[in-house]
């Protein structure tokens, strides 16, 4: 052990509270639940990993360019993205210059600057994966760098770190990804007939063909025609080939769920003759900000309506303000740490979607927050007289100790638990997908606790929660049972 | 005790917190307070009970069909109301319909789905209710049911289940009812030379002459004219039948109320001619939102003008998005569980009223909210200066353990305890009075405890605080002692 | 010790929780940290006493009037101010009317009403204040009100209370003033060649030459090239202008940064031919209020630009409603506990200022907030990405127990530690600056040791923490090194 390095540990009652009475409850509910299969509905790995089942490469290629919790959090305290290796992908930018960073040199950057993660997630599941999945007794300084630099490097190499292996270490049942409308698919459909199908589907993701503010909106729809034999240039022609895609992404990937990123919630419910003229002024490069998002709104009613028809669950996570930096997105690209959350309104934007289909039985729709303000006031509300809407988990900025708690503390109380669908991980970050279900089921834990040392619930009941929280909600809410 | 039943027990400690040493000074607290007398100064239960003292109905006429937060949760998660017996009130519904609902099979479906309601306020009012006022021993199940329908029902149909009885046995001295400007208070009258007359009094709520988006607004402003004699067609005249209303409240139905359920606080302070203009329009049906808005908030400051004239306490509480749920609203009518709160703002909107009477000593005000992300913001600072205006408690989705607890975590650094004005019930579900009123002084025992024991203040402070906050500021708000 | 009285002591583990587990480690963390010099790089102390060193007046004149804290709490229980001795300086105002005020009496009331401030920072700050400085036993009533008056009138007579030894008593290493950008720094100028330079300086407040809707503002502009000579009726010489006595408070007041208290924290770039012909338009006299917002926006832009050059670090606190009440500014005028938090938008008001300057490494802009709603949606995720961005403490009414905590608990997972500065106590108040930074120092440990027993950081890394967060950070914020 190295002279001013720290033990690295982890504590079998961590995240349980301070509270003596309530860790004694937290542990015996969370003994209960803790080697139930993960269940990960919703996350952004990449299908390449699970049909090809390579090893991944270095340390730095695996922790810190594609995490964006932690190189954003370096960058805002000075330190520069390409010294980190974070390519250059904006068209501004100079890819070479990236390329050219020293992974080692990276790693120990990172290293040098480890003590700004205290008391964040990336800094808990950091030191979670190191411990529990590379088997380290020290935490990652300065000193170390280097050596944790080879040994991760070296481990990654190894078979038993192949994707497949670590999927059965990891106790992973099941794993969705997350593809665009006009993804083929190829690692879903190659792994069709393999056992790993039962295990990995894809989720459809349309936003680049509905979103008319993007660059590629006009190409992507034409492409869409292209790719379903539709004439995406009428307005009908368009909603049949988003249903043939639906259609695609269930029977070769086998699709359970939608998944859409809108900057706000907003739904419409306009006539079929406004539809069609909005949809044609979009398609024209002439529409402005509003109409742009008043055809994502009326898209959003008719993938409601869709998800009747073909069972698809829906998930709607509004409220980032994508690429806030405009510098870092010229020469750096997008998912850079850019984008920031921004106040949501649910009650009136999703009151046409839920008045035309709100009270239908065969419509699911699970809604994600970034503004927590609305929890209580506006999310718990709606969840709790709408059949067809559920609360996604504490996402993104709130998946963590203290975000998931609030969570807990500000919803159930109007919504009860039944209308709330388990925990995502929502990560491209493969290796942390143990650490981040983990510390779900231990808040959960740690929030039943709370209720039983209370005596707002006994100790059977809580133990059946603790179930749900970790296992059942989450199957029934995604249809996978 | 049958097999997959719980014990169903009230923990003496019940909402004490988990910590031994918040513990055993809430108790302390608890103690000294646990058997004031219950006021209620703000509800909704029917005068006709305190005049006619007859039984309640069946356990389904009492505990489902009258409760929103119950059957909303149910519906919620896929349970048709008219299962449960709710009536089709709405324009489109079928009355029959539900007329036909056998209240043994609703009550069967309420327990089937009794898991709903773990860790809601709901969940705790109603265990303390079958515990505490029926006394049974196990958690209401689906084996337990019908057993548990019989048996309420039977002790509804004693003596001892009369509402003079209860409000003896409850230890209720005060209750005040909610009647609109147009009622006759007939109830209120009939009990005038009775024993009662000092424990039940009337609010005024004038709500159905003051907002002119409701489709029987013309028609109410006819009425009051008709009732008071004065000429309603006249923005003079209105006011003083508005004023007449309020007389007769005082002497008829002992008023020391008035209550104001706004969709905003928006308060305006328009010239005569305006106030003229204005009331003309809305008249003759030809108001738009935006003129409806401002009349209500004309309103407000006229109506904090009479409270200064004749002593009547205002109760405003805003921010409710009524009947969000179009189909519910069209098929069953109002209040149904589709009420859902939204962002509200105070600092502008009430400033109009303030400049105006926020400094006149006769003037009191006291404000609820839905929203509670302005209670550090907006409603503490507020209270902790105008010496006309109080803050209501954590009301409706926020009358819960963590809702109160809450409360006065965010307001009282601000605002004191002395700007605050005790617990209010807000209920119709009269059996669950005496479980709500003392899960507010379990909480606020809870949260002086606290305190205490983090030595911000001393016990004997912390004694009279309790006090105050159950009984002694509740009396002197609402101009009871 | 009087009749009704209660005894006044300081608990060593006051604000630690009531948890044995934290206040165990908080009370390591805080032995280790609490001698360490005050830094108090934010306030609103009166320069002239650092200089002149006389002794304060009597208890009334320190304590009640000029604490808008103190007296807007009294005020809204209906204590009249000019009882309190607030002098009427409105401008329909009768300065005479507060003069004639016995200050015994005013004294006698605040003590009179003493209770009203259990719960609230004023109450602890003023019980330690007295017990810690005065050396009371008992605490303030009712009965004791004219022995602490005396008691305390004749301590602040004696040596040890002048400004210097009390500086020195409280172990004040630093301390900075605010002045606007027209005043002369006589006092600051006073000092320079004393000891006192190191420890005293000013910070540069250009509000009253920016805020085109103050009624001097062209006045004060026409100065501002006085003094200056340079052609203030031009942008660019009005823009010159603002550098020399930027230039002039850097050399003459040893500042180390600039203050900022916009209404909103709205940040514009227009092009030079937009920002002249507004700064005409506001010069004139004519300009309507959208175009004052906009001329503050684009101003905090210019002011982040000089920041770049003259290395002076910018803080900016929007979200005040100013004088709230409008009868009290008639006759009292500003700062009379009339100001009122509102709702702040950070994301899109900051954009364009973060896009042009947001990424250089010579800008450091500290943000404070009022508007606690916005911690963990948009203030965390911002400071958490831009190098250029920290946030400054809990702040005005979250400047209390549980306002520091729910800061700390709302930034510290997506902002890290190192993105905050450490405490500010904001104060006119002197005597009470180390009762502040020790409320700071002991909430930071607690919370500290609340993560130190969930395991969530080592004890190392929190003494570490405890350490920045009292004394590193704030010095490297503001360039103190």
């Amino acid at each position: 052990m190295s002279n001013d390095s720290t033990l690295l540990a982890l504590h079998p009652d961590r995240l349980f509270s301070s509270d003596a009475a309530v860790i004694k409850i937290a542990r015996e509910l969370y003994e209960s639940i803790k080697d139930l299969p993960i269940i990960s509905p919703h996350g952004h790995t990449d299908p390449r990993w699970f049909n090809e089942n390579e090893n991944f490469g270095n340390a730095t290629e695996l922790f810190l360019k594609p995490d964006h919790y932690v190189f954003r959090m370096l960058y805002s305290q000075g330190i520069k993205l390409t010294d980190l290796g974070i390519p250059q992908h904006g068209e501004q930018g100079d890819l070479a210059s990236s390329k050219a960073a020293d992974p080692t040199k990276a790693w120990q950057l990172f290293a040098d600057n480890y003590h700004l993660f205290a008391g964040t997630p990336s800094g808990y599941w950091l030191d979670s994966v190191f411990c529990d999945v590379f088997g380290f007794t020290e935490k990652l300084c300065s000193d170390n760098a280097q050596q944790y630099y080879q040994e991760i490097t070296a481990q990654l190499a190894t078979p038993e770190f192949k994707p497949h292996a670590l999927m059965d270490r990891f106790n992973i049942e099941f794993i969705a990804t997350t593809e665009g409308a006009l993804d083929d698919l190829k690692h879903h459909r190659a792994i069709k007939d393999t056992p790993m199908a039962k295990r990995v589907v894809t989720s459809f993701r349309p936003d680049d063909v509905v979103d008319a503010s993007r660059e590629d909106f006009i190409d992507n729809v034409k492409k869409l025609g292209e790719i379903t034999g539709k004439d995406t240039k009428t307005w009908q022609g368009y909603l049949e080939a988003i249903r043939v895609r639906r259609a695609y992404f269930i029977t070769e990937g086998r699709a359970t769920a939608t998944d859409h990123g809108h900057p706000t919630a907003l739904t419409a419910d306009l006539s079929l003759a406004d539809c069609e003229s909005l949809f044609a002024k979009c398609l024209s490069g002439q529409s402005n900000e509003d109409e742009q998002e008043l055809f994502r709104g009326q898209l959003l009613t008719e993938l409601a309506g869709m998800s009747i028809e073909d069972g698809l669950v829906m998930q709607i996570h509004p409220g980032a303000h994508r690429n806030h930096n405009q510098p870092i997105f010229d020469f750096y690209g997008r998912d850079k740490g850019c984008d920031i959350p921004s106040q949501t309104e649910y009650v009136n934007a999703l009151k046409p979607l839920l008045s035309k289909y709100g009270n239908h039985p065969d419509l699911n729709i699970i809604l994600f927050t970034l503004d927590e303000t609305t929890y209580s006031r506006e999310l718990a509300p709606l969840a709790g007289h709408y059949p067809s809407l559920k609360l996604g988990p504490a996402w993104w900025f709130h998946d963590s100790p203290a975000g998931m708690l609030r969570f807990r503390q500000q919803t159930t109380e109007t919504a009860g638990f039944y209308n709330t669908v388990g925990f995502n991980d929502d990560t491209r970050a493969f290796l942390s997908i143990p650490a981040r279900h983990d510390v779900a089921r231990r808040v959960d834990c740690r929030y039943l606790a709370e209720l039983v040392t209370n005596h707002q619930i006994d100790i059977k009941t809580a133990h059946e929660l603790a179930y749900q929280l970790t296992y059942g909600l989450v199957k029934k809410a995604y249809k996978l049972a």
